[in-house]
């Protein structure tokens, strides 16, 4: 950190399964000196997120795929260096882009949003009060409909978007929220941080729909899914008559190689009424001036909370990637790219 | 026909698989005498519907199984012969109950709805007018949303329930109506006699999901899904942007002795933020008043048809019911069990 040098982040070759290190390029380059009406910001934290495995595959989907040696995008939250833009940016502003996977880079301002430092750590705004917050808060209350009587279930709970689905759930109101996760850390982290009714350590149990059936006795009305797959079916044995499924991801088919296996119990849609509805937060962005609303008092007021894991360094992004997927983060998964004030 | 006795049809043995005729009981009984305050009816029509395969099976779903050794129970529109409750009937009224699957039964009244013989041939409570007119209503207007501006794809299309889905949607303004089929008689069915866009032969073709794009360039805002399985996967493919699919059957599935495999292309629902909602038509009878006015509205401006496939005479019923599965009926398979008048 702190180099005289820029660094990035491109991708060498399309991965094939889970990505590997092999398949990410580190590349040097000298700090680029901002233009005339350009900024110079220096990123201090980018985010990993699971989306970006589907963009490392050549197809058409509802972002374009990244290309071939050309630096990854993402997330990162930064400072302004230096400003030849100074009717909309000041040297030491705090900014929010989608220029992640690089130390430093030059804008017009067009790419960059302003955030606010006061509330929390800037780098919540790759969380808590970020893509992941606005999944998890437009995904339960928009999508999923939320009201205070719902009993939810929430998958990939302890990642970024399951910890603060939980939270809002919990915050709304609602008696019975149940997450699932890998490991009995993440466990006590679910219960004891969050306080959520229950946590399911998914890797020790044999019947994850036994499990959710003795969680939830009463079943599920609200299930928010991140993981697609076996938790999607057992979810399906376990949801109540007019429940919804807020499709959000399927983090157990990102690396899959082959066309996965869809829930065999998929009629019970039918057969019990329920509504499965898939969304991209880009559509979502209309209520992001409500969601900072509410995220903020709840802050303020100590029910939103958001672990970090945090790794140190441009050179540890593609490990930071690749650790989403063994489930290596509790809460938002982060890299730290530099010293705030350096 | 006109025998002088009663005669029924009781479920013998669970069936695995598609039904057989062995599963079947035709029992032969005194034709009932109505007590003080019943009335006595003769059954003129009974329906077979695809739902009844799974209320023959022993499981807890949105309606209880039927029991072994019990007269099985359905659609049935029948005339009031004996009336011993002239404040509410009167003989000579036609009559829909629940309590089909036999030529007499006396009722209270309470299970039956007098029914309009003006508008179409009173059969039509048991089609266009009836539970799977209601369903496709329900299920396009209220279920999908349906709007005049979408593009719409309707499976098993020449089944009752799909015919009238595709000339609601027709009627509806919807400029592409698409549906699938099993035959070329049906197909022709659908193309002249129904007038949707186009229909495609599933049987004849290799790829489903490639004839839906010929068929539909721009895609599928609204898909009537009554198969599921391939159909669903193929649909899936061909879906738009916010696409929504009515989870209505899934006829493919009814006889399957193994759980089947789900959609392996389900992730499409998230990437291009589907909903995708099952409903059980029980629950919408709220919509009952709107939709006969709609339907009558169609059949007077001969917008509205519905073929029938009719066999003759209760000893018939069990094949067809077996018949539906081998998509032996275009438009409604019903079964006569009465001359009107006899």
């Amino acid at each position: 950190m702190g180099s005289e040098k820029n660094r990035d982040i491109r991708l060498r070759q399309r991965p094939s399964g889970l990505p590997s290190p092999a398949d990410f390029e580190l590349v040097e380059s000298e700090i680029p000196t901002p233009g005339r009406g350009q900024v110079l910001v220096r990123n201090l934290f980018m985010s990993v997120d699971p989306y970006m495995r589907g963009r490392m595959t050549n197809r058409k989907s509802y972002v374009a795929p990244f290309q071939l040696g050309e630096v990854l995008q993402g997330g990162a939250v930064g400072k302004v260096a230096t400003s030849n833009n100074n009717d909309q940016f000041q040297a030491g502003d705090y900014v929010f882009s989608s220029n992640g996977w690089r130390e430093w880079f030059v804008s017009d301002g067009a790419d960059l949003q302003k955030i606010d430092p006061g509330p929390a750590p800037i780098q919540a705004y790759l969380g808590m009060l970020g893509m992941p917050g606005l999944t998890a808060y437009a995904g339960l209350l928009r999508i999923g409909g939320l009201k205070e009587e719902d009993r939810v279930f929430v998958s990939a709970a302890a990642g970024a978007v399951g910890a603060i689905a939980c939270q809002i759930a919990r915050n709304t109101g609602c008696e019975i929220v149940v997450g699932s996760t890998g490991s009995e850390e993440k466990r006590a982290y679910l219960i004891r941080e969050l306080g959520i009714t229950e946590a399911i350590n998914y890797r020790e149990c044999d019947d994850l729909a036994a499990a959710l059936a003795d969680a939830m006795p009463g079943g599920i009305d609200v299930y928010f899914d991140n993981v697609g797959g076996t938790h999607l079916t057992a979810a399906l044995d376990n949801m109540r008559v007019f429940g919804r499924i807020v499709a959000c991801g399927a983090i157990e088919h990102y690396n899959a190689t082959e066309p996965p296996k869809g829930p065999p119990n998929l009629f019970q849609i039918v057969t019990k009424s329920l509504t499965m509805r898939g969304f991209i937060i880009l559509n979502h962005f209309d209520m992001r001036e409500r969601f900072l609303g509410d995220m903020n008092e709840w802050i303020a007021d100590g029910k939103m909370t958001l672990r970090e894991t945090v790794k140190e360094g441009i050179e540890s992004a593609p490990e930071a990637l690749i650790g989403l997927f063994h489930g290596e983060n509790i809460g938002k998964m982060l890299v730290k790219l530099g010293e705030d004030g350096a």
